[in-house]
């Protein structure tokens, strides 16, 4: 186990569900408390909890909360009427595919529970999901910065991949953890990752949290930092990977994909095979989220455009496998991504 | 003269110069007034009126401020008295060339004063090169809206270079209102620009006032809105553009100009000969200002980011001339531009 491993934004206690809020962190560390899955899955949908992986582990629990619930009000009818709690889970946000992952790994278990209360089984497939998640991340930060050669280099990094994107430990932010363990990295850049500002917010918390040197930068900076050669490797998350390799992640990764192609950086997708999609053939498939344009309209909750300003706000963007130098899941390390190469790994 | 031709973010009235304040804009419509040099370089620096062009302008008046004070204050000795103010006013900010150019023509005038106060001849000058300024706007409007082929097409613009950061009229915003007006664009779209959101306050607050749909994105988002075909110009303003056509502009441009060429968008830069500095043989060698790390820690005066996290905060980048499709000046059109092309361009 690493010494970086102690965040856990995701805790099973006494019954609840409790989720760090991630919406006012760093500057308040508040927990809140869950015990109906509408309550979580409106959590999702607010981005109380956000991250592919998070989400998806925060669904199981829901799930937990939902047939508890629905066994309590009908022992012979929980199955059909946990359906409706289910679809609501499903519905909290449309990109990140561990989602609907999750919930048919817990529709399993609803399906093979014996006589005595679904609880019990669920509760344990959901911690299950969990601690899965927590190991892949620990796998894929050997796997990923295993990638990275010489020492002390830059690696810039874009959104949160990190710990309170996930179990624990993270995925991009798991591979710039072990990289930075192994003395590879000296220092991570953040953009800051308008509108929502999970660089400032999130990425540079975990990164200070454990001593690992982080400048955050505007997102418009990326490419002039890469132009000065002062990083490597960009490494991000994934919210979701079509079967040809194409990655759907935060507004903003296509753009640095692309500056780091120009400039010889390399491109390092770090996400678990929850969040590969092989139904999905290519990256134009992915159902792209657009949040309120109040997001970019306004800035800390004050409007600053002038009325009439329109505004798109996509949150996620597709960057084609061919500008993907790497995906790295905890079955392996798929260099140059296709069709065939996910498919053997995925099988693995 | 244009419709589109009200916005003068700089006047001179009854011996004072007025500055709308830009760094509150458009919440509140304040004018700001002056009558010491030190206080309009204080208010160049602190972003009371931003844009290369507006930046000459106002340092020009502030020549006329110092002359008249240091005349008053001796009509022998004040020649020498007022070195002392130039370079304070060009030491306000270092990268639009401007600045240094404005202060150079009126150091001509004030050397060439005959007998009996400076104040009427340099206020003449700062009011030339005003005028000559939204006439060159007025101008490359033209060269520029020529350019664009097509009808009702999208054109993407970074910061703001509007009537704001100008005369009048602008020069990116120049040409996307001749543009308009000929019915070549029916959407503006704005990168929001951080960490100043000269995009979201200023450039979306001109289009509106004078009813150009514009539509706002984060920075990040520009190059997905490329890969959709929704822009087939890039259209931006310049601080400062080397002998060989490199150009620098607010952060952010060099990363929506490699995401141009990728996608088979033409960039287009506009900009009056005033910022052309062919005593820089390329980007390379023009000055980058950075700003206080807080623009990027914080968020509308809140620090965001954890303790210990650093920042990277450079005003300007650099987008080389073999990114840009045409540099648009008063003086006429370079397409493709090189050394040879600008210095052909600058001699006409």
């Amino acid at each position: 186990m690493s010494a970086f491993d102690n965040i856990r934004p995701i805790q099973w206690e006494h019954g609840k569900l409790r989720l760090i809020d991630q919406r006012i962190l760093p500057q308040s560390e508040t927990w809140l408390e869950y015990e109906a899955s509408a309550d979580v899955a409106d959590a999702i949908t607010s981005m109380v909890v956000r991250g592919a992986p998070a989400i998806g582990i925060t669904a199981a629990y829901g799930v937990v909360l939902a047939a508890q619930r629905r066994y309590r009000e009908s022992a012979d009818g929980w199955r059909s009427a946990i359906e409706d709690d289910l679809k609501y889970l499903a519905a909290s946000r449309p990109t990140a595919v561990n989602l609907f992952w999750a919930i048919e790994r817990m529709r399993g278990v609803i399906e093979s529970v014996a006589v005595g209360g679904p609880g019990p089984a669920l509760l344990a497939e959901a911690q299950h999901i969990h601690q899965e998640d927590v190991a892949a991340n620990l796998r894929m930060g050997e796997l990923g910065a295993a990638l990275i050669e010489g020492e002390g280099g830059g690696i810039l990094t874009h959104c949160n991949a990190g710990a309170l994107a996930t179990g624990g430990y993270g995925t991009a932010l798991g591979v710039i953890r072990s990289a930075f363990a192994a003395g590879k990295t000296a220092m991570v850049y953040a953009d800051e990752t308008r509108p929502w500002m999970q660089g400032a917010r999130l990425t540079a918390w975990e990164m200070v949290h454990d001593d690992i040197p982080v400048t955050l930068l505007a997102d418009g900076a990326a490419a002039y930092l890469m132009k000065q050669g002062k990083v490597q490797w960009v490494v991000v998350g994934s919210d979701r990977i079509a079967a040809n390799g194409d990655v759907a992640n935060k507004i903003g990764t296509y753009s640095a994909a692309l500056a780091a192609r120009y400039h010889g950086v390399k491109f390092m997708v770090v996400a678990p095979t929850s969040t590969v999609d092989m139904s999905v053939a290519s990256g134009g498939e992915i159902p792209i989220e657009s949040r309120s344009t109040d997001e970019i309209l306004g800035l800390a909750g004050q409007r600053i455009a002038a009325e009439k300003a329109q505004a798109w706000n996509p949150v996620f963007d597709v960057t084609p496998a061919d500008l993907v130098d790497a995906i790295v899941t905890e079955k392996g390390v798929v260099l140059n991504p296709n069709t065939e190469k996910m498919a053997v790994m995925m099988k693995s």
